[in-house]
């Protein structure tokens, strides 16, 4: 089954949420640490702050959108891939960073169609 | 509340599944027709077929993941704006262009902060 972790952080400092130079470099490197494959990732910086990005991996998606006047953060990792190690790890590192004092957690399980068999 | 709609659609004919160029210009009309505000698309063509868009909104994203030899796709819409018929609207004309014989489909709400007041 594919994972698709669907997260609500709340209670986030602002300062890290407010601008794409600030957190790519943060996002980056845990996609990477996490062993996640990224194909392209395309961000968008709002004004007068708050941040949207989505990577588009080989194995789905992870996409994060920021609201830093509330300290709050919206995270979705959906991943397709056989080592689901590497999203739990990426999750706790995003944990890590972005310290919720608060979280909304909804795990979801979906198919891998030609692994699972026919849904029918 | 903002609405993630999560779908899976099953049962859907392979050929329009296969390549981002049969695909894209019929997801592009949908979100134009939908009135939802794209900012960015990114699209990945995997081999020898299947397909992976995200559209970064004003309002959240949508993304598409498809695998044509099963027939399935995983559809997510998730919508922070204030005109949810959009997106009601949106899913209705992927249901149209997918036809699929089987749906399984989650709809969340999620937060949005500034609107709701304090989740705590």
């Amino acid at each position: 089954m594919a994972l698709h972790v669907v997260a609500d952080f709340y209670g986030v400092k602002p300062d890290i949420l407010k601008r794409v130079e600030d957190l790519k470099p943060k996002i980056d490197e845990i996609i990477n640490r996490s062993g996640l494959k990224s194909i392209k990732d395309v961000w968008h910086q709002f004004e007068p702050h708050g941040v949207s990005c989505v990577y588009l991996l080989r194995e789905s998606h992870v996409s994060l959108h920021t609201w830093p006047e509330d300290g709050y953060v919206a995270i979705d990792l959906y991943y397709c891939g056989k080592e689901q190690k590497r999203v739990l790890d990426a999750y706790e590192m995003l944990y890590e960073l972005f310290k919720p004092s608060k979280v909304i957690k909804n795990v979801i399980t979906r198919p891998v169609p030609s692994e699972d068999g026919s849904p029918n």
